[in-house]
């Protein structure tokens, strides 16, 4: 029978806390399928450890014990070595959602304060166990240390504290175990173990042992002995902020003066650009931020769009640096041939800065092996954390399928040796999903990673193509270096003289002669700009609109130097 | 310079309201693009108001006005004629994340209760406007109306009321101002119109009138004059329900015992079953909910994988039925050939039932033109609502991909003027992201729409090759037509005896005996069995580990009897 409005809000209308949604809906946190749900654990659990280490200016050091306790049912206890947590924030941080320090404009691995308490909602969901924490840390100069046992209260959004026991610490850190039903540990693509070896790749500074359900233990040593840099929070730059964002601002703001507020809360903004601001909008700068109205905070906005300002300050971005990508994949990969790079910072949207970085390893190890033959495979990262589901819609996937290989030599992309690496480093990595799996396709974005990988192609390419011309010299050599000693021999026969020493005659001509003779030169065309060309033109056809005007893609002259290795 | 924990921790953690976790990543709500954005838009008001009429028994009617104020600067008033919102609940569903009437276990468009408040959060973000909600509905027998205009607190996850006023409404319903900037209106497969036009194919009960920004009424009339009928809400089946579902209702229910916990909370529970379960976990079913341990919870989860049960009742699916369907393509898409089908409801996850609808259109105006060529086109739905974004990674989409076309004569499928439609009908449609674009692939999904697609593209099939054969035939006859006459008459001449009469007879042997002789029956060849042992093996190398045991793929026998138009 059909109810009027009423009764039927009144009987069936509720609200739900943000555990309670994702209780229901935890696929929308990557836990789907049972290989994929354990990977996206280590992901978490790994990605806090390092963002916590970092941030503290500790190299990161990561143990992780995978038990298998029956068939599908894991224990997983994984220890760090970071700045711990605070006893009163150790349950907030496992037990409540959207709880977090990652809301910054700082460039870290989470961005979500959505990971953690994840695990422990899956753990808690799967077995019903409670998860058991030891966190060791600094407080007014003293070491502290407490090891609970709680379990998360989904209707109430945070923990339940079962059991707690203070302890005495020997250095900071923070250990978790939790257990695990309906997953799986395995060794494929999308499985923890490569999981952990792409972590690696991107993070050479750091240290995790594994010891593996089966009882092996994996040691993945420091490729680097380099003390992280310490990424710095940065302002917001007045091209990325919307008028929501600036009364967002005057909302929430302690300052007493538009003036004030502005240039603490936005990079590039000096008093000298509020009094043009001041004069091109007629909004008079000394207003209180609590009574500004929608109309003047867009105007604010639309005279940052007529200003010139220059690009943020990319201090906030700390790229792993082509040299440690180089021996990230040449540890891992051992390839025949690699080419790194870490381009300049641009910036997307407007006002969001990020920098791309590249590889590409070629022969050895590099690509992966289906039915025993080597296919090409694409690592993608952002910052530094490997992304290994959803790869259709994302913003690397999509640049590097739109890229035309055979232009580069490579005609069966699909069936080269290969191994192309990109990592996007950004304040504010534009993920499409809480999963946090793929990059959303930003028309700078694409157009940064198809200018960097291109480059790196070039590269392979000369590579490849000197490799079949020295193979095909030496074989020509080979047929002069067993020919003419005949010819010779035979005509002093003929001739009857007695045989010249023509050794080293023939290696010079072998080695050098012959080789120009037979046209051997390889062509070095240049093709940069015709390229750049030629990408502005594929990017519109392949559906951006490519606002010249507007674009950051040619902006990068603006921006801060950075000590970056910028590959030619 | 580097801090210690509880320094970083009292500086930089915070906890966000949804609302707040929703502004600063728009994007998980489907809100990227301005094209997208403006689409779910329109999809959630139109979801909300087909939902909401459909339970109060209404036949849906919606009016939508998009007024461009600016360039890209719009303001839609979308109204419906649905039961209305009750004063009290107006900002809850408008303002308040998570909050909403859909958590049931019941077959809705909507599922998420995110929806109409991202709606309000987009516009306010983009244009600072408050949103102004007219409500007119039944409270105690008596019509009421509620004129309001307000805006989001985003910090409190809850609306701030500015103007309300009652007035004396005529009959029930909702209308809703929103404005928006940064979005865009487009024609083209992703736009706002296209959205429409798909959601009348899959609604042929629903009216809408869309007045669009150029002035121009379109009116989508209705197709069928059926009331709709009420799903109803289900109780989830044992063999859908995990220990952790178990407890949950344990925590949460009103019951005293176990027994009368489990018969109430679950559907094909009887006190039979109940005293079944007792005997072979050896709990006590009189035990108090409130108490009940995690193991219990196995214990009583494991006992439901032992036994054997109904499949869940399929009254609270109500597929839109092949006849509807066909009704739908052939208003909108009016072509050569269409066949539809409607399958028995299944299950996937072992307990969640689900019914798969599909369709092909063959010639007229199905597919979708490219450069002036008709392509192929999939056309997505859940629930009847058209899935317009992400279809990489959706189960529809790697079904019909995942079909060989080639083996239906359809060589170049890209290249046919061809609309594939897909529905799934269920109470839990398993998206992939909050933005609900796509279905998770799980193995029985797909495994029905791969099914159900090929069963149609038999019937396509033959559709072409006779259509071929009559052609190739037609042609024949008028050879013996042209020529039979000549030999006739000149063999008459040679005999030197009169023209026969022969008309009548030839027309009677180029219709049917020279057909024969030609051999041109068609093949009717029975593959069905030949092919189910087929697609178990495709999905087998799809990857897919089907569980033969465990499976439903072959349970639909199980099912409650349902009128559906079942195809052969």
């Amino acid at each position: 029978m059909s109810q009027n409005a009423t009764e039927l809000f009144d009987e069936n209308f509720n609200e739900l806390t943000p555990s309670e949604f994702f209780r229901k809906n935890k696929q929308m946190l990557g836990f789907t399928g049972k290989i994929r749900s354990l990977t996206i654990v280590f992901h978490e659990l790994i990605t806090n450890s390092f963002d916590a280490a970092e941030e503290a200016g500790i190299l990161p050091e990561i143990n992780i014990d995978l038990k298998r306790v029956d068939k599908e049912h894991y224990i997983l206890t994984h220890s760090d070595n970071g700045p711990g947590i605070p006893e009163d924030y150790i349950m907030k941080v496992y037990c409540t959602m959207f709880a977090g320090s990652k809301f910054r404009n700082i460039q870290s691995r989470g961005q979500q304060g959505l990971g953690c308490s994840g695990c422990v909602l899956l753990s808690q969901m799967t077995t019903g166990e409670p998860a058991r924490v030891i966190s060791c840390y600094e407080e007014n100069g003293e070491l502290k240390g407490v090891n609970m046992k709680f379990k998360m209260d989904v209707k109430k959004n945070k923990g339940m504290l079962m059991e707690k026991e203070y302890i005495k610490p020997e250095h900071t850190g923070v250990c978790i175990q939790l257990h695990f039903k309906d997953v799986s540990y395995s060794l494929s693509e999308q499985g923890a173990f490569e999981y952990i070896r792409r972590t690696m790749i991107a993070n050479p500074h750091a240290k995790i042992t594994f010891r593996d359900p089966s009882g092996h233990k994996y040691i993945f040593k420091r490729a680097a002995e380099i003390v992280p840099v310490l990424p710095k929070e940065v302002l917001p730059h007045p091209k990325g902020v919307s008028a929501d964002d600036i009364l967002f601002m005057a909302k929430h703001t302690d300052k007493r003066r538009y003036k004030s507020m502005l240039t603490t809360s936005l990079s590039r903004m000096s008093n000298k650009r509020v009094a043009e601001i001041e004069e091109m909008t007629g909004i008079d700068m000394n207003k209180r931020p609590k009574d500004m109205k929608w109309a003047e905070a867009e105007a604010i906005v639309d005279s940052f769009q007529k200003m010139k300002f220059m690009a943020p300050p990319s201090n906030g971005l700390i790229p792993i640096g082509s040299e440690q990508i180089e021996k990230g994949m040449k540890q891992i990969l051992k390839p025949e041939f690699v080419a790194t790079l870490t381009r300049k910072p641009v910036t997307y949207k407007g006002g969001v800065s990020f920098i791309v970085e590249a590889g590409i390893a070629y022969g050895g190890d590099a690509g992966r092996i289906v039915n025993e033959q080597r296919k090409s495979e694409i690592m993608r990262f952002a910052n530094r954390v490997p992304l290994t589901f959803d790869q259709g819609s994302c913003a690397i996937t999509e640049a590097l399928k739109s890229i035309d290989w055979k232009r580069y030599g490579l005609k069966d992309l699909d069936n080269t040796p290969l191994t192309l690496f990109v990592n996007l480093i950004s304040t504010q990595v534009p993920y499409l999903s809480t999963g946090k799996q793929s990059i959303s396709p930003e028309p700078e974005i694409v157009h940064e990673i198809r200018q960097s990988t291109m480059k790196l192609a070039r590269k392979l390419q000369k590579h490849i193509r000197s490799k079949k011309a020295a193979k095909e010299k030496a074989m020509r050599s080979k047929v002069f270096e067993d020919l003419l000693p005949v010819i010779i021999e035979e005509s002093a026969k003929l001739g009857e003289t007695s045989v010249p020493e023509y050794t080293q005659v023939l290696a010079k001509v072998t080695k050098r002669a012959l080789a120009e003779l037979l046209g051997e030169k390889v062509e070095e065309e240049e093709v940069e700009e015709e390229e750049d060309a030629l990408i502005m033109e594929e990017l519109d056809e392949f559906g951006y609109a490519v606002d010249e005007e507007n674009s950051s893609l040619n902006s990068s002259k603006d921006f801060d130097d950075l000590e970056i290795d910028e590959e030619e």
